[in-house]
């Protein structure tokens, strides 16, 4: 094929990820080769606009209306800057894959709801202002057909990391955690991917609650602090833990609304609170891995919490039979990890090729996924 | 190509409209013949929860995110119901060409608000369902483009439409009134094309308001009413009305609010308020065509108000050198005109084909709409 953008946004709203790769093939003959990478940062104008739009209380259709199409350009420019700091053009780039901001993820309906997903960031706009053809909202197609529409990484962790005599485990550590179970010589249909628990969401609330920091950089406070087992008990007994898979979860069930109440109930030293759900991250990542592990396994740590050291030892501890390395460190960057796929996915759609994983999704049928924005 | 479904949600919001068509070609050598069609109307339950994302006040990102989806359900029955009423299989069908239901329009932003529009009704879903490849989402590559994102059916009119020897002007009277321009001997940038002001929207209002009725039945009320002279040249002199083109209008100016304020200013008798709007229509409709009429020119009007007979008739009073047809009359049923156009846009889409009018909406460039959820 030739050069593409993967674009992503994640839920822990700490930039736009935008990846430079070279692509060629489909299906498991896809080869993909990083060429640039780089996260952009979002002006804290916009990122007003979108705390706003992820609540309730303060979104509505005007400002979802609107954000749809000024994060189309903020997407824009993330393309732009990773092809400038590549030396190269738009215009050369085959396509553009752009998750796009998840604004609501409702898996699991209410009374007189339906099962859905919403990402914005119009394509319309990536297109124009690139020049170039973008695919984009991959989730939709998934739920439609009886997923979860999550995890959407899977299928490209089977091209990048399946292994004909070692079980990997790509846990991936960002606002949630999520794995994906790659057996020793699977076919896709083996692949299990889901939900683990929090990542770094609940950390990231208490360091912006004690400190005004974004994240406990290395994993500082936790070092500092000191785990409170009756705490974790508690925290281990949240029901999504020990749900059995396929299971997807989100702010809805970790984000401020938790933290708030966390707060509210254990008046804690600040570094013995977050040492405590640090542990919350590693004890349920590994509570959730354990049916997985054999004596050949690695687990593979991707995402911002990989270069969270605390609970990478706290994860250690917890696994010792198992090993354990920082994406980073056998390839392919940690961070740019999602956004590579997504031009794995969009070159899947580009070809009319299916790239979801019901065994991890829990669809019906493999699915092509995304909607193609043609530029020409 | 072959069968083709196109369907229409507008902002009157009495129902979806359907039409199955046998499409072929592309550009100018685009063939369409109309095989059936049918206006579905929307269960009381999901226009509550339309009306709810219609406002700024009772919107919310969550219901926004199930509508999306559930309106994509709605759209898949409509497609379904279509193709059993044909005797055929949605299976058999090339593609749906889906407009969505329009829930903002923005083509006027304010401050820190950015031109756009959002249309909903899940593609994906309607995929999965109908087991087709959908064409979604026409409007936004216009806007990203520099243009207004509406009016969305002159380049299906000009399929459909031109003419060498006659000026056309292509009156569609829905909630609002828009107008298509066909020259004589037109080509495609000749054409001119915009929202000439309110269709029915206030008349069905006030339907509602005084009578519990959708709308004017044939335009009896109207009938039976006296044209007020000094409100109706208040209501000429709104600032729409004589505005240049491109314009785009909406809920946003001729909606509840206004019709809100009319009753509270105008306390008048139910049928000669009604007939004042009612002429608002007409005379704003053709102090917008004026400059347009030469001696051999012919008004075709579509639309549900094509069948307000007292609409009609004021029409033609305030343009006697016109020649005044209902769309019905000359072919093509005048309630399927949208849907009709949907399948000439999404034909194109899926063509690598441009189908926005720039000299309409206001764009620098012709452009390919809309986005593309394959099936297979």
């Amino acid at each position: 094929m030739g050069y593409a953008v993967g674009l992503m946004s994640g839920t822990s709203l700490d930039g736009v990820d935008a990846a430079l790769v070279d692509i060629s093939g489909e299906n498991e003959k896809t080869k993909v080769q990083l060429v640039a990478f780089e996260t952009y940062s979002i002006p804290a104008e916009t990122l007003k606009r979108i705390n706003q739009v992820l609540s309730i209380e303060e979104s509505n259709v005007e400002r979802i209306c609107s954000l749809n199409v000024e994060l189309g350009y903020l997407f824009s420019d993330a393309v732009k800057q990773i092809c400038q700091k590549a030396e190269s053009e738009t215009e050369e780039l085959e396509f553009v894959a752009s998750h796009g901001q998840t604004i609501y993820h409702l898996p699991n309906p209410g009374h007189q709801q339906f099962s859905s997903t919403l990402q914005i960031g119009e394509s319309a706009v990536i297109c124009e202002e690139t020049k170039t053809t973008v695919v984009s909202n991959f989730r939709e197609r998934d739920m439609a057909n009886g997923g979860q529409g999550a995890p959407i990484v899977p299928y490209s962790e089977y091209v990048l990391y399946r292994d004909e005599k070692r079980t990997r485990l790509l846990q991936n550590i960002g606002g949630i955690g999520n794995v994906t179970v790659i057996p020793k010589n699977a076919n896709l249909n083996q692949l299990i991917a889901f939900d683990t628990g929090p990542g770094n969401m609940i950390i990231d609330e208490l360091c912006r609650y004690f400190y005004q920091k974004e994240y406990d950089h290395g994993g500082a406070y936790a070092a500092l602090g000191t785990v409170n087992q009756e705490l974790l008990a508690e925290l281990m007994a949240h029901p999504f833990i020990s749900k059995s898979y396929p299971k997807t979860t989100g702010r809805e069930d970790f984000g401020n609304e938790f933290t708030k109440q966390l707060l509210a109930k254990w008046p804690m030293a600040a570094n013995d609170l977050i040492a405590t759900v640090t542990e919350f991250t590693a004890a349920s990542i590994a509570e959730n891995l354990k049916p997985f592990i054999d004596s050949e396994t690695d687990l593979i740590v991707a995402g911002g919490g990989s270069y969270n050291g605390t609970l990478i030892q706290m994860l250690k501890a917890q696994l010792p039979d198992v090993h354990v390395v920082i994406q980073e460190d056998i390839g392919y960057s940690s961070e740019a990890k999602e956004a590579i796929a997504m031009t794995i996915l969009g070159n899947q759609t580009l070809h009319h090729k299916p790239s979801n994983v019901p065994s991890a999704t829990g669809a019906k049928n493999s699915v092509i996924l995304g909607k193609i924005t043609y530029y020409n």
